[in-house]
């Protein structure tokens, strides 16, 4: 064993430090959390870095509500990434700040006292019943154009989630928009479990009198066709859940992810998909055998920035 | 504060003790841990007692591979729930063993050569290629029948999620099914992140040259008048996801749930739904003020068994 | 790879099942949470079956407080364990409860008024400072006798923490008491870290005035000898700490641990020797290459009492 | 309540950011991970920068053989800590490096092999037993040092912890040990559960033939002396054990901690004290009611150089 390669650094940080310059010293020592953080991030510019990799991102958990909605509008905007699998919450919360409403923070956690403020938590951010109010009123403003512009012998009023979710992008108009700048870049959105959210009961209750189909299969053949077009393919998965899978079953059809890196704070002991490393992937050919691959046991909204920032130094 | 009424008592262990037995023992305790497994257990054997319950479950992990397929068959068939919410994936693991298909277990992890011996790994069960192949056939069979069943003007090869389910459930003859006994005891099954898995993967191929619409919001409208036709509900959520929500959410229209048991390994620190404990439901009126609501921190494949078994002493 | 026997059963329950009747079902199943817990049991009973097995067990966490005293008691009674490693907090706990205090619940978790009603909190464990009151009085009553008996030329006040805890069992007259346990049935106790708790703090106060010296390093003079006399040793981690390296360590003098049980809900991810798998424990030479280790993430607090009424069935 | 002033900002991320810009960004989202992680740097830089606050400092986990002792000695070297409560493993892996030994990486986890080429793991790190050979050497000198310089009718051999590591710390010849930085630098260091560790180890097998005791209680009288000194003490948690519960257990005597801030993956179902927030401390005066008290739930060796890397740019 050759000893000498291998030893580990103590880290050293100094005032002004970069946020490149800490992650040199994770890199440095190498070990535990702080080498597994910099692995993702060295890893995560070099996905970015490489020309013929397409990157496919999954979110899961309350990425917008949490502060992340900037950064992932940033990563579409200068195209980093080619595919967002996503919740429809999520999705839910990126309108909800277009269309005026916000998250906030510091009512406590009495659940029966914020009910009767109308405020829904979601752990310490939360959210006002008014806001949705006006979501409710934009949002079905929107599922009328479409359902107008879906209702001929073509389509039948049926329509993909996929494609659903770039019209609605391009009528948006906010910079800050994850939708929006997924629309105008071209960048794919999916959501497969998209009906259990906010926006899948207004879909609901819109359907109820009037002609508009989800139709959940037909995103596939899409998506699959993003596959095919990939020479390589990165991913990057930040929680588990349906997103997680429904990205990495995605690449099956091509022996699986070249490379990716995982950040989430759920375990492999429960066998649950979203707590299995990512070399699980391997045996399901959802990640290449010889692929490059990064697990952090963390929590996404303090790592993802960390790493992002980071590698960001490092993107050509 | 009456401290008298309060006080821990230690745990007493015999031998030949009976699980419920042993729950008493958890239930005079009544502190951490076996505090909260003994006051979950309480909780679903009254909330399958009460007359007017109707019980939603959810299930989200591996819970068919995991070993829990028998004892979820046992509660539909004596019709302790009236609702299943599951993922794409455990039912398609209950199809696979309906169709001679099996779990196996000793295989390690070295992932790369699971690969090339055509297993696929979850944590520490394992399937095989062979078996997914027989899945493939079979199930390719019964989409063809309900595929002709469809081609009508009336249903235009249109098909909810819970009715491509139910359907199934009738043809498959296995009585150890969960997708069988639900299709005959009248309990519904939903799985709105259906596409997820292999059964939805099966489903887009099968799609790609024949007429088979899976509309995923039609599930919702049948959902909703089970909601409104329960007096009171109760939830029992094992794991997190789509699941989870999904139940939960349906459950707004009638005000939120009047009791639930949440048994998972998630934690609340993330903001995700699947670590929330039950109490910020309340929040968003998805359980009512004044609900009885237990929260277990565990595995269900090991506190689910242990609980049931307690609750089937205490069930009329 | 033999596939036949290797299958998955999925899990059955019935009324008046009996708990290892329960623990049969998770052994037939094998995998994931429910196959982890029943080889742990499994191995419970054969090394408490071994003759030539002495078995150390280690206890950090709150087991007192959480109603394991009566379940460790009961195994020191029936000389099912030889050694105990346990925190000074639990041997306070123990104390207490001998002196008549005890332990409560259901007030809580508003610690500002906790405190100004005289309440100390563990998780959802209270105690009471009248109890820690009687605790300071009776403990000092044993500190005078104990003093007084070592003021001799031979013994100077010099006391190891082990004869200390074999002293105070002694004097203690109580059934049901761990420390009164283990002096009667020859268990040796140790506890390292005994300075951190509330008997720690009373030791400290009352060498203030009077000449008792505890020797730290004393105690692994004795412990070496109990590890050189068993002919194998089996472990029993609950939890992980100060109790579980200790006791690891001690092994070490005869080339590691035979076989071994830990039930923690720590994880690996930090390096902590809390979170690590036994079988880390062999590089170190703290288990044997080919020892027969079983580790189960989980609540002690649930588990052993599963695990051990299961293996209490199987005891000759 | 006002909304205003408690919106959720959406976190930006930039090129060649500064590690206090990617706070400053975490502090303007302000809810879930990164809020938690902001209020605990802001709250270490208010602590260092407050002039009558003393700071206790526990560290548990292999902080040192996981890259955490360049800036724990840096702490020391600027008086920004005054105590340091750590266990026997971080002081023999400070020992270690100071005597030539150092910390390793990728070998892999077959701990049957590693154990056969003399390799102690611990997760992903690495010890060789040839740099523990010369640490039992050197080791071994300095407490023949000690043990002649402590024979003599005053001492009767007998020295506390605290006092053993100091004289270790002066006779160190390393700028980069926390032993000898603390020793220049009067920071003083306390680990009651040293004996469970290789120093531990060493100072039994020392004491066989020389007289030499460790006199465990003697610490508690200089610890509560440094207490009593401090008008206000602020702590730092880095996982949980007995430094932590030792440091806060001292603070009992003023009434407990004004400010403090946790690092930790422990959590607080089980009632261990590792996982237990801050606050729980109120109930038993280890803080004090209306103390300013921040808790991370995350991996201290990712946490705590970020954290300390942005206080620094606010600490005068």
């Amino acid at each position: 064993m050759r000893i000498e390669q291998t030893k580990v650094n103590q880290m050293n940080i100094k005032k002004d430090m970069k946020v490149s310059e800490l992650m040199e010293e994770f890199e440095n020592c190498g070990v535990l959390g702080s080498g597994r953080v910099a692995r993702a991030s060295d890893l995560l510019a070099a996905m970015i870095n490489e020309e013929d990799m397409h990157i496919f991102m999954s979110m899961a958990g309350p990425q917008v509500p949490g502060g992340m909605r900037n950064i992932i509008a940033y990563m579409i905007k200068h195209e980093y990434i080619n595919v967002l699998v996503t919740s429809g919450a999520n999705i839910t919360h990126d309108l909800l700040e277009s269309f005026g409403g916000r998250h906030y923070r510091d009512f406590g956690d009495d659940d029966e006292k914020l009910n009767k403020a109308g405020i829904g938590r979601i752990a310490d951010v939360y959210t006002q019943n008014d806001d949705f109010e006006i979501f409710e009123t934009e949002i079905n403003k929107i599922f009328d154009k479409l359902s107008k512009k879906l209702d001929n012998p073509k389509d039948k009023g049926i329509i993909s989630i996929n494609t659903l979710l770039h019209e609605i992008g391009l009528i948006i108009d906010d910079e800050n928009s994850i939708l929006h700048q997924a629309a105008i870049h071209n960048v794919d959105i999916f959501a497969p479990g998209i009906v259990d959210s906010m926006l899948g009961l207004q879909l609901w209750m819109f359907t109820q009198d009037h002609n508009l189909i989800l139709d959940v299969v037909k995103d596939m053949h899409h998506f699959s066709d993003l596959v095919f077009e990939s020479s390589e393919i990165g991913g990057i998965f930040l929680g588990g859940g349906v997103p997680k899978h429904y990205t990495m079953a995605s690449t099956l059809l091509k022996g699986g992810l070249d490379a990716a890196i995982q950040i989430t704070m759920d375990r492999p002991e429960t066998g649950s998909l979203s707590g299995a490393p990512l070399e699980e992937a391997k045996s399901w050919s959802k990640a290449k055998c010889g692929s490059n691959l990064a697990n952090v046991v963390g929590d996404a909204t303090i790592i993802f920035p960390l790493i992002f920032a980071a590698a960001l130094d490092k993107i050509q």
